[in-house]
This record gives structure tokens, sequence and C-alpha cells, in this order.
């Protein structure tokens, strides 16, 4: 069993050795690109992750990972046209860098390239392998339209945001660790149980992502916290607040964060007050330990040693108890 | 063996019959829309249509029909987007008439879509199915790609042009063949020159396609002549002219097609009188023919009677001798 380091360095150069250098160049170079921005790449890594939990060698499920995070950078490219972002991890957008054609064309190629990827695997499980696979990509879309269809409009509940991150952001973990779990010949409980680990796992890490945002460790690394609200996004802060708040601070909330409302330190500073008076620190974290908890209760249904179970334990804490 | 009407019409019925009145609409009703818009649907028909030559019923091939008709209308989607078109069949474009963020994510959803027709199959075929595919798909990205590129260039020959048209336009046609061949039990052999039959004629139906723009029948549908050279489009009797043509005509030709020049009735009559002076009629004619003639070759190494190759050849007739 690798570590998670281990597995990303390895993932990292076998990723490298794909060449994306064909013609007609302007279709490819925003692979290359994109790939060359970096990344955790958490998705492939768990997914060889799983495949040598269940005694394959990582190598088995390299196509796989590599389709994974293809797929993932295929959702950023597309993601950040429709987002009309201009930074992805702190360089050019690939609609910025190429143009709008460019990038709608080559995240189109790389979601066709993920399913090559993909089904380089023995006939036996490309059935299944596909079916999961179509199933993710149908959901992920489902779950970015429904992001979009929240900005405009004050009305969400936290139970549609919670539906909308697990299908925008858990679908994709929770797949990765399945492909991976299928290729290393995982049995069709332990598979699913791990499907259910990623999904939750996925919730918490967004429910995480979103406190992190707004009560994370800005010394650390220097992060501008408050971007969120800044932003007006609808985020499990924002909406547990307004499923809890009585009706005079409701009103203000809605107020604040109406888009005629000036943005700037004094908004982030009144939010701030109301999310600290309404102690949605706390509730939040509350909610991520449920998930967490979830998704430690399937990791323990997996009918492995604990020993096996150690490397995926350690990322799932890794990803939860980050202060950035 | 059924017609090419009956087929058509047996096809509009299933796809009528699949829902895409799904959650969240936003992402759903684009489905819906463009295949309201209709269309000849000639990939599917096909599809069904080389399935029963091989003595299966067009049933059997229905979903896989139906993933190539949501695979050419996600192309359309998105070649719109990146073409800045408004109109398509005399209706608003999906951007249009919704937004370009959901015009690129229902795109992307029925790529997925397609994907999951597609294998709704034999599980035998599945590897098969899925690997002409993304090969398919793969030629079509580039084939847009260098499609894009040749408006930015002057510079195009008609080698390159062969191969873009190959790619963007051929290649779904042949593909579409080929599925239909394999699902309807063909062997290698006779589904390899079914594909062929279809590059040839994908090809000699893309350059008929230019010729008609230029020199088609208006009379007969009221249809405007000369659209592709108000464009200034790269079309095979621009690209012919400029390879046969002295080099004091082509440089008319080439300050005809500049930016700068004035369009309108003027231009089209200066451009057709260098086309009729050069004879490029003629020239794209007997190119249509050699391709038409390769596709037929193809068409006879299958081994199947005379009778069952029927249907397919009065498609390809129907393809050729159209007059708008």
């Amino acid at each position: 069993m690798q570590t998670f380091e281990e597995l990303q360095k390895y993932f990292n150069e076998e990723l490298r050795n794909q060449s994306f250098d064909r013609s007609p160049k302007e279709l490819y170079a925003p692979f290359e690109y994109i790939i060359s921005l970096g990344g955790k790449r958490i998705r492939p890594v768990l997914l060889l992750m799983a495949c040598e939990m269940f005694g394959k060698e990582a190598t088995a499920a390299i196509p796989q990972a590599i389709a994974i995070e293809l797929f993932h950078n295929f959702t950023l490219i597309h993601d950040d046209i429709m987002d009309n972002a201009g930074l992805r991890r702190g360089y050019e957008t690939v609609h910025k860098k190429f143009n709008h054609p460019n990038a709608i064309l080559s995240g189109d190629a790389m979601l066709v390239y993920a399913y090559q990827y993909l089904t380089t695997a023995d006939e036996v499980l490309i059935p299944s392998l596909i079916s999961l696979f179509n199933q993710c990509g149908i959901r992920v879309c489902e779950g970015q339209q429904m992001d979009m269809n929240f900005e405009n409009t004050i009305n969400v509940s936290v139970d549609d945001y919670l539906v909308m991150i697990e299908l925008k952001t858990a679908e994709l973990l929770s797949s990765a660790l399945k492909i991976g779990a299928m290729i290393g010949g995982a049995g069709e409980s332990d598979a699913e149980h791990l499907y259910m680990f990623g999904k939750e796992l996925g919730i918490a890490f967004q429910l995480k992502d979103d406190l992190l945002d707004t009560f994370g460790d800005s010394g650390k690394f220097g992060k501008k916290m408050g971007g969120d609200i800044l932003q007006n996004k609808k985020t499990i802060l924002l909406l547990t607040a307004l499923q809890v708040a009585d009706l005079d601070t409701k009103k203000e909330l809605k107020e604040l964060y109406s888009p005629s409302e000036t943005s700037g330190e004094a908004k982030i500073k009144k939010v701030l007050d109301i999310f600290n008076q309404l102690k949605i620190n706390e509730l939040t974290d509350q909610r991520i330990q449920e998930h967490y908890s979830n998704a430690m209760n399937h990791l323990h249904e997996i009918s492995l040693t604990r020993e096996k179970k150690q490397s995926l334990l350690q990322v799932a804490e890794m990803l939860m108890y980050r202060e950035y």
C-alpha cells in the first residue's frame, strides 16, 4: 500500500507521459496547458488507492485514473466558461489563455478521451465501468445546472444545496473510488460501500470548503477570507443561517446578499456577525462531522483488514482536518 | 427491408418516445427543443438500414440510432456557439433560445447520454461499439478544429479540405453505418466495407453541398444561392479554383475573398464568372463522381445479395442526385 504522496507522484509521472502533442495543435494545446497547472490529483489518487486496497497494483488502474482526471479537467474548462472565470489556480483559465470556441471544443475532446482511457480495460469490466461513468457524467451536469440555477434565486433550501453538491462534487469522487475498487477486483458490496464512503466524504469535503472560505485560517497562507460572502455565493453557511434565523435577521441577511448592496469589508463583517450570533460555524461543523461519520461507517463495512484501509483513512483525515 | 421513409418515420416515433422531461428542467429543455426542430435523420436511418441489411430487425439498433442522433445534435449545439450562429433550420439556435452556459452544459450532457444509449447493447458488443464511437468523437472534434483554423488562413489546400470534411462530416456517417452493421451481426470485412462506403459517400455528400450552395437550382425552393461566397467560406469550389487558376486569377480571387472586399450580388457574380471560366462546376462534379464511385465499389464488396443492398443504394442516389 502506497501513501497519498507516493501515488500522487506516480500518477503525475504517468500523466506527463501521455502525449497530447497531437494535431491539430489548437485542439490539444489546452490539454497540455491545464494538465501543467497541476492540482492535488485527489480523485485519480483515490482511484489508485482503492485499486491497491483490493490487492491489485496501482498500475492496473492508471488508464482509469487518467480518465477521471481528464473528466475533472473537462468540467473545469467548461465551468470556467459558464462562470466567466478569469483565473484557475492562479493562472489564466483556458478560455482566456486561448479563446471560447477553443475551450469549448477542447473540453468536448477531453470528455471523449476520458471515455477512451476509461475503456482501456479488461473487456469484462467495460460494461460496468461505462455504466457507472455515464451515470456520473449525467449527475455532474445536473449538479452544475442546479448550481447555476441557485445563482438566480434566494430561495434555496439546505436540502437543495446538499443534493447539488452531492451531484456536482461528491459524485465524481465516489465514482473514482468505485472504479478503483472494480479494477482492484472488489465484490459488489465492498465497491458499493466505498462508493458511499466517497459520497459522504465528498459532501463533507465541500462543506469544509465552504466553512474554510469564511472561517479558515487566513494567517497561514495569506488567502483572502470571505470571498464567498463578497460574491454572494449560496454556501452552506448562508443557507443554514437563513434556515435558523428569526424573521428580522433573515430580512437583514437577504438585504446584505441583494445585488444592490455595496460590497467590501463592511459587508463581510456584518455577515460574520450574524453567522457568529447564529453559531453557524458550530452548526456547519456538526453537519460536516455527521457526513464524515457516515463515511467512516461505510469504510468500516468494507471486508478488509484495518491495515488495508489505513491509507484511505489518512486521506480522509487530511481532507477533513485541513485548515485552509 | 424498409425504405428510408419508413425507417425515418419509425425512428422519429422512437425518438419522440424518449422522455427528456427531467430535472433540472433547464438542462433538459434544450434536448426537447433541438429534437423538435427535426431534420432528415440521415445518420440514424442509415444505422437502422445497415442493421436490417444484415438480417436483424431495426428495433435492435434503436438505442444506437438515438445515440448517433444525440451525438449529432450535441455537435450542432456546440458548433453553433463556436460559429456564433443565430439560426438553425430556420429557428433560433440553442444558445440564442436559452443562453450560452445552458447550451454548453446541455451539449455536454447530450454527449454523455449518447454514450449511455450507445452502450445499451448486448454486453459482448460494448467494447467494440465504444472503441468505434470514441474514435469517431475524437475525429469529429479534430475536423471541427481544422474547420475553425481554415477561417483564419487563405492557404488551405484541396487535400487539407478533404481531410477536414472526412473528419468533420464523413466520419459520423460512416461510424453510424458500421455500428448498424455490428448490431446486425455483420462480419468484420463487411462492416469495414460499409464504413468505407460511408466515408466516401459522406465526402461526396459534403462536396455536393458545397456545389449546390453556389450552383444549385435556386428556383425550386427559393433558396438563396451564393451564401458561401458572401461568407468567404473555403469550399471545395474556391480551393479548386485557387489550385487551377493562373497567377493573375488567383490574385483576383484572393482579393475578392479578402475581408475588406464589399459583399453583395456583384461579388457573387465576379466569383461565379471566375468559377465558370475555370470550369469549377465540372471539376467538382468529377470529384464527387470519383468519391461516389469509390463508395459504390465498397458497397459492391459487401457479401450480400444485390436485393439487400437496394435500400442503401437508393439513399446514396437520393443524397447524390438532389438538386437543392
